[in-house]
């Protein structure tokens, strides 16, 4: 892609060469999200190719394996499993140096396939074993949803962080009796509801509409009641209560305003997703009632190395679980060499989509 | 008082008898703050006198010396200056039971003079040494303010707690490097720029005005930076750049969308004031920033006994360090026999005024 | 049995009845573990029966199912598959009220199969809900170990928080630049390994002999290195370099000493296991090296509810990742009708043991 | 001094020179402590001269008042007291990186007057901001205590996030309820005493003898209970009961031994003061209780510029609520122009000296 110019094309690119300290990786699949059709559509403000370039290749979603093992590295081998990580610190703030870009202070971070530094969507990929997470084997078939699950994995971590400002346990020290709602049901919001359910909490996912026939199967292994908000959330606070917990993922500020009454007294809010679509008018009164309930809202994204190692650690317990709704969250796979379907999968989401995998080969 | 009637009157009302493992106070002085003269006008929704009666008094900042000591109670003697905590736990929460109804979450909580419980303005009080807090001799002349100084030691920790989801100390991890905006310098306004200037922070007080003669000496000693918000926050931004932390103890909620451009990367806004001003318009790039940005934003109230401790502390230091700021924070002092005098002070605030104690005797 | 009389019988004991608020379980398995020898021995000086009765049903690792459900209750279904938690509160601390009972101050709290409770290995169980965790169906296999491994989540959790008074992570914010030893290669030594590995260290797992099979085997598929310290530690500080962490499952406290110059700075020594052998020995010089290498030493015990939730997560994942190594860590099942078999797995720790289940039905 | 040889001399020596980036301090005042004395002595094996020099200016205690300031520095002014932080980073871990080289993970920090820097007993000291902390006026009398008190602050700090594991508060949130012991009555006993007074808890200090004047001055006005422990701690448990918290200053092997009895569930053992004197016997048994218990032992040491300016923060607060104890902690004052008595300070501490000030000037 070129950005700004919206589109992308399908090029033979120079290869990087290997520096000692790096691996070369044979790319294996890639993830396609929201933000890769925002790239690609020229409608993200912070996409811009890496300095001296005018092009940069797409993609922050990868699995890929380990294709020849480079002078001075180590704890890589040939043949491994591998997920790059996608963001590299500002080098200056303390937070990038202890390997937190996710709290870049300076704003000066890079990121694959959107700021630049070039993206995953390619053969082969020249990297530093630093920023690659070793993937289990058995992990193969599902790893590839690790990128998108580590950001949830900090963002959960990030909220309960926050609550041990009080005591947020319950009676028997589990969060068995915390509710948590989850506005969107795209691969975030079932990502996040998945990985709520796991912390124990009683989990609500809601969307503007029936659900569909493949979130109603997960929804019902994962045990996460669906909640058809199209005509605003009384219904579900006479059925279930307020809530503990809201992770809103739609990014509507007017979604926002219509949520507040849901929340309960101590309880989180967070801004995971955004959009451009509304507004959020709070009144006075509105405030003074977040003051009077201890209501903490956090913009929250953006997971680490140890988030991809922990996400991965999730899948693999919830292939064992869940084993089913772990699989139908992968919606399609589209090989790269059919070009037209993958420029088809960057310019628009379908119907039912959940998550698209690109298959190299 | 008669809530929700407007209005005080002074009555003798029949003293309450001790009960085991109770004490008897004395009340030397009480603090008269802004909830005060928000009940007393009748404006406080949560303002409702004990089950059974139609009267409370009023008050929830006071000052004793313990008369009589009463079987089965332990800890204090005869002679000690003592505080009285102004909330009660509902009883049931583990929140309440851990002893911090501050972050109460059923909401069954009762307050001193505002919720429930008679208020500290008597000559007496029967109290439970559990809800005392003992002041050192040497702190009798500004130990009133301990009361609103709780609630801001309580914040504080509650914001550090949250940035500790990040790394957020300075190079020689010191806070020296970060800059807190306190909007607002009314008695919470002074009282937390202090409590952050003790921190360490570099601290700046806005109002939309000229600074007062009290306030800028009282600034100056502390050295805290002041600001005239009258035509925006630009000129602040231009001058100091982005603020780590800010907190508004205004509650004017078209304060807080002027405050956002201020907010930088990883930063905490507090909800602490609460007025019934204004309306806050958010759009849905505006959560974006704040997502962008990893802003959380909390509502902040109400310190327990161990804040109650904490503040004493906090004035003994800086009786020390700043021997005349602390005294000016008490600008006036009104005997309670005085009683229009005392009408008056509950109906308004007077122009220059930071704190008001009615003294008894 | 009879403590403190030595040796187990079996026998027919009239069943408990069903309370409101309370589950029938039909037991399906048991595990064994060095604590159920040391009762059925008579060693174990907290052993005695509950108040009022000379014998006790021994027994603290169980899966069962439910089989009814009573009145009053909520949460569980006929079917469901459960585990017992073995601990209740003293009711009277504040750990214990808060589902803490690892931390009960009074030394008040009960046990299962230990201490003034009944154990597991009978039949039926008449339960609360609220000391029942749920089983993945797909688990069942392996549930069994949830007991001891919810013991190792909470003392690593505790190991991390005590890590947390300073900076723990590595440049990548990830663990694995730590190096992390156990000792001891029970079915604790072996279940810790894995957790901390899980958890992205590097670990070394040591005993004074030369591996078994089944250890080989294991520990070649979770990536953890053994090493036979019968001739001190000495070899390992050349290869490996010091240790961020031990845990000790030997509990021999002479061992202790020797592992004294391994502790890095900042390092961690568990003391997990507990034996009757040895004396640890130290010089004022050793308590010196101590402090200035900032090492803490704690002593670790016993999972709640929450850590047997997270536990029987880490086994799903394993199962995933790790698929023969869990499965080899069950060396037996033996039929509880067996009877004799069933005594002699009680009186003695067979030859190439790790876990052994007894089956009902 | 010249270290390994014992002894101290007085010398004219070259005055460093100023650099961009650094300020020129005058020293009012040196604190001498029993570092020092080890160091003069020549036992303390850390002791080397700065490389590529055979002496070493001792003192790493300096109270100074800022003379010049050098281009390229901020935030002190002439005139400003200041007092140097005394320990320099590894430049390589990350503990260093972040300002914490009390958790140097290489062993690889300087300090002064110890360390391969120079200390500060010398007219002058030239130094970059970053490692002076600004001293109130008013608390220039006893402003050299915030060195030892440093440590202590950030000992007691980790003290409590390692209690952080269980909850340690008290039903009202406090921590008055907490019992604490102190072994050891010279300055770093005295300072802890007193600080966790200030933290709200019951303290009681022990030492083999009968109490000094002073020391029954001090702890009377500080509300501390002396226990002579010359017949062992067995009247304290019956009289005060187990301890939550016991800090040793004295660093005797053997008197840990002894305090094992005296540790209650989840209690905290800080090892903070070294002698070279005793031997730590204890049995496989004693590692059990440990167990049982839950004791965190953690050696403890070496506050960073944070720790100084709460250590002048607390000074400041006890010179309000105990101006009398306060006072008595510093026990004489001698010039350093008289230098045959400078040199009897710096080789044994005399009867009744809690803290001996060196004046310049």
């Amino acid at each position: 892609m070129r950005p700004p110019t919206p589109g992308v094309s399908f090029e033979d690119v120079p290869e990087p060469s290997m520096v000692p300290g790096t691996v070369k990786v044979r790319i294996l699949e890639n993830g396609v999200c929201g933000t890769d059709r925002e790239v690609s559509a020229g409608r993200l403000l912070t996409a811009r190719p890496p300095p001296g370039k005018d092009w940069m290749i797409l993609g922050h979603e990868a699995l890929g394996q380990v294709e020849k093992v480079g002078e001075g590295t180590s704890g890589l081998e040939e043949g491994d499993l591998v997920m790059p990580i996608n963001r590299r610190g500002c080098g200056q703030c303390m937070n990038c140096q202890m390997g937190r870009p996710d709290h870049c202070e300076t704003g000066g971070f890079r990121e694959n396939g959107i700021t630049e530094l070039d993206g995953f969507m390619s053969e082969t990929l020249i990297e530093q074993p630093r920023y690659l997470v070793v993937v289990p084997k058995n992990l193969r078939d599902i790893a590839i949803l690790a990128q998108p699950l580590s950001d949830l994995v900090k963002s959960v971590d990030e909220m309960l962080h926050v609550q041990g400002r009080l005591h947020f346990q319950c009676e028997d020290y589990t969060l068995n009796c915390r509710r948590a709602l989850v506005t969107g049901t795209g691969p975030i919001g079932m990502l996040v509801s998945m990985l709520l359910r796991t912390y124990g909490m009683k989990v609500y996912a809601a969307n503007r509409r029936e659900p569909k026939e493949v979130e109603k199967r997960i929804f019902s292994e994962v045990g996460v009641q669906y909640y058809n908000s199209s005509s605003g959330y009384g219904e579900l606070y006479k059925e279930a209560g307020g809530m503990d917990v809201i992770f809103d993922t739609t990014g509507k500020a007017d979604v926002i305003h219509s949520l507040l009454p849901l929340l309960r007294n101590n309880s989180f809010l967070a801004f995971f997703g955004f959009s451009s679509e509304g507004m959020m008018n709070l009144t006075s009164l509105d405030v003074q009632r977040l003051i009077f309930k201890g209501v903490a809202m956090v913009g929250l994204a953006n997971g680490q190395k140890p988030h991809f190692e922990r996400a991965l650690w999730h899948l693999a317990s919830w292939k064992t679980v869940w084993p089913e709704a772990v699989k139908m969250l992968i919606t399609r796979e589209v090989r790269v060499q059919e070009f037209d379907e993958v420029k088809r999968v960057l310019e628009r989401k379908e119907e039912g989509e959940i998550k698209v995998k690109l298959i190299w080969s």
